[in-house]
Order: structure tokens, then sequence, then C-alpha cells
């Protein structure tokens, strides 16, 4: 789109990203301040959202306003659901910024969700627009946030639990090479559970879907462990005729 | 809500439900012609849909709208996805359409769809409101329908497609008793190819989530089939942990 260009907001339905990244300890999901003094407050945190423009679809919106205010480009995201409860905005404090920062802030706004799986370390973020401050923090640790925000983030989180049991996922939450600790690690934390080690090896590498690279980790204090790669072709082929004896 | 109050048109959001069922023989969806004179002209019909009011939620918009339309009512509908391509309302026909029905008919819309799963002998659809005529149409003789309703269904079919790989489904678009024979054209429908009965049946049976019942077919021409119920216990159990070994 033209910058040069006034777009129209359409100011009742607005886009909200859930960008989720994983540092190999814990899972990880992208935040914004509305204002740079409120660094402790919990419920302020927000996801990166706004209005649409009229003359943009919702896939568009997402990726325009996630860029805006983050500087996050080239993202897959992709749509969770719509979100319409009658007092989704309806917090003092929020109905409070919504006076400083919309024309109509009293307006009934629906929100589509869209969430993404990133390496976390090939992003940095830049707060930007009406964000004050962008990070990373443990979606374990968040138990608030703005608007109807934390019912987002679980719904997303939910959904990414869902779909690991019968699907494996999350390959862009790494990096490109990664041992098969991490990516264990990765499903533990996905699951919400211990899960068996040995098991887990056995099944990763009997579906296929990841392969070994004649590459060890280097400068590590402990045994290097062998680095793998993702086989995207192999995982397509299983995603058609469906994963049999996954499921985690 | 109180009948008697007047409701404010949400003119931005719409919600459009896409009703599939069974007849034993083929996979069907429930739509609706705005005019009574149009019956041949496939690119007529549409989804059961309207504006939303702005005192109620998509949830609660979807279930009127289908009630209002159809007269269908306690249906589980599972929100699909939200449309919001910028000439999803543009055809000459459908803005004419609009142009008799709507106070704003050039106004943009965003439409969440719905779906669901029934019984069709469960139900009598009767046309009511705007809908001049509602039908069971066989989804694979639709190949244009008003507005974007055409990309809608074919959505949710692929939904319903990608769901069986994955999940056996589809429980609900059979009566409570039925034969494995009738789950096997189900699933032969949903899947859009052959599977091999012997195959089935057996993957069926040790999933343990049909249990044959004390009772069999009466009346038909062939030797009596065993009716068959589907076990909800087990088969929440078996969400819970992933459904190795299933995939048609």
């Amino acid at each position: 789109m033209d910058n040069n260009y006034q777009h129209n907001l359409n100011k009742g339905i607005s886009v909200d990203c859930v960008i989720f990244g994983f540092d190999f300890e814990k899972l990880k999901v992208l935040v914004i301040q509305r204002e740079s003094n409120e660094a402790g407050t919990m419920a302020r945190f927000s996801l990166p959202g706004d209005l649409i423009f009229d003359d943009e679809t919702l896939d568009q919106a997402a990726s325009r306003v996630l860029k805006e205010l983050t500087g996050l480009e080239n993202i897959f995201l992709e749509q969770l659901q719509a979100f319409s409860s009658l007092n989704r905005l309806s917090k003092p404090a929020d109905k409070e910024w919504l006076r400083q920062m919309r024309e109509q802030p009293e307006e009934r706004v629906i929100t589509v969700a869209y969430y993404a799986l990133v390496n976390l370390n090939g992003f940095n973020p830049m707060a930007a627009n009406f964000a004050k401050a962008v990070s990373w923090k443990p979606v374990d640790d968040i138990n608030s946030m703005a608007f109807d925000h934390f019912e987002i983030l679980q719904k997303a989180h939910q959904q990414l639990h869902s779909k690991l049991k019968i699907q494996p996922i999350g390959f862009n939450l790494l990096p490109e090479k990664f041992t098969l600790s991490q990516l264990h690690k990765l499903y533990e934390v996905i699951a919400g559970k211990e899960l068996d080690k040995r098991n887990f090896r056995r099944k990763m590498i009997k579906l296929e879907i990841v392969e070994k690279l004649n590459e060890k980790q280097k400068g590590v204090p402990h045994k290097p462990s062998s680095f793998y790669q993702f086989n995207l072709e192999n995982y397509q082929k299983l995603a058609e005729t469906g994963f049999d004896n996954f499921g985690f």
C-alpha cells in the first residue's frame, strides 16, 4: 500500500498478534507496553494490536500492525479466532488509555487474533508508534494483561498445546540447526509436562522429520551433541497422511 | 435477549453458518435462497448469515441468525475463521440485493464464519425472515454461491477433511445408533476417497470409541447389521493423549 495515501481506520475491528518465541528454556510471548513508566504493572502489558484500515484484509492488517509496533516483519501469522465479548475494552485503565488514543473510544471493537511461532534469536523487536517498550515475557509468568489479551494469549497457548498432541510443531521456534535435547525441551515446555527423553528421541527419529547433520555443538561444557535440521519435505508427506504414532 | 428491545445492527460485521449434514450417501450443506423465483441459479444460494447486533457476541449472533433464517436451534456452532477480502460483497447481483436489504449497502462487512455438523434427519429447517427457501444441497454439486460463501464453504469442507486426518470426527452427523457401514460411508465421503472396509472397521473397534449395541437393523433388504453407538467418554480420554494410529 502507498504510504502517502491516507487510510481510513475501521473503527469496529482490530487485530492482535500472539508471537511465541523459545529461548531454549521457556516459552515466551512478545508484549508491548503502552506507557513507559509502568514497567512493573503486568495488567498493562498488551499484545501488539490495533484497528485495521478499511482498505486492507485482516491478514494484511496483522502484518502491518506487528511491524509498526515492534519492527518485526516477514513472519507467518496464522489466524487464531475472533474475540467479541461485550466487555473486552471495559477495564477502567483500558478505557482511560482508549480515550487518549482513539477518536471514538467508546466504540465496540471486535478483534481477530493471529499467532506465530518464531525463532526468538532471529528477531530484534524495537518499540515504535504507540508502543513504548517491547519485550519477550515467559508465558507462565503472565496472569493478567490489558483488554482481553490474557484470554487471547491463553487461547493461543491452548491451541499450541492441542496441536502438539496430534502433529509435530514448533520447528519455527528453533534455529535452523538444533540438538535433540533442545527439541525435547521445547516439547516439554509446550506440553507442560516431562516427556521421557529416550522415547521422545526414538519417536522423532522414526518419523524422519528431523535429520542428523554432520556437525556438532562447539564450546559447550558437556559432551557436544549432534545438530539436526528439520525435513520439511517429509513433514509435508506425513501431514498428508496423518501423523500415526505421534502425540505427546 | 429481550425481543421487545430494539437492537442496533453492527454494520461492519456479520456471521455466516456452514451447517453440514449427511444423508448416508452424501455430505450436504444447508443453503438459503434470498429470492423465491431463482431456484435454479446456483450463484444465488447463500449460507445462512446476517449482520450481528451491537449487544451480542459473535457466538450469540451465529445462533440467533441461524434460528431466524432456518428455524434450527440448539446446534453447537464452532468458529471457523474471519473472512475479510475487499471484494467479498462486490458481485453485481449481491450488490443489488444489498441495496434492497441494507441501510448502508456500500459498507464494508467482515464476516466470521461458523460451522457445525448435524444429524440431518433430526432437523427440519424452515425458511423465515429474508430467507425465501432453505434446503440441503450436496456439497460436491456446489460450484458457486452468493458473496464469498463458496470460499467459506470450501474452507469449512477442508477443515472437516483435515480434522479427519488426525482425529475421529463426524459422529454428530449420524443418528445416535448407526451401523459401521454407515460410519464407513461417512468417512469415505469426508475423506473424498475409498477406504478399505476391513481396515476401517478394525481401526474403529480398536480405538474403542464406538460400542456395539445388542440391536440390529430391521426391515432391510440385506443381512441386518448391528447398531453401534459413540462412546464419548473414551473419545475424550483419547483426545487428551492423542489419537495414535488414527488418520485416514
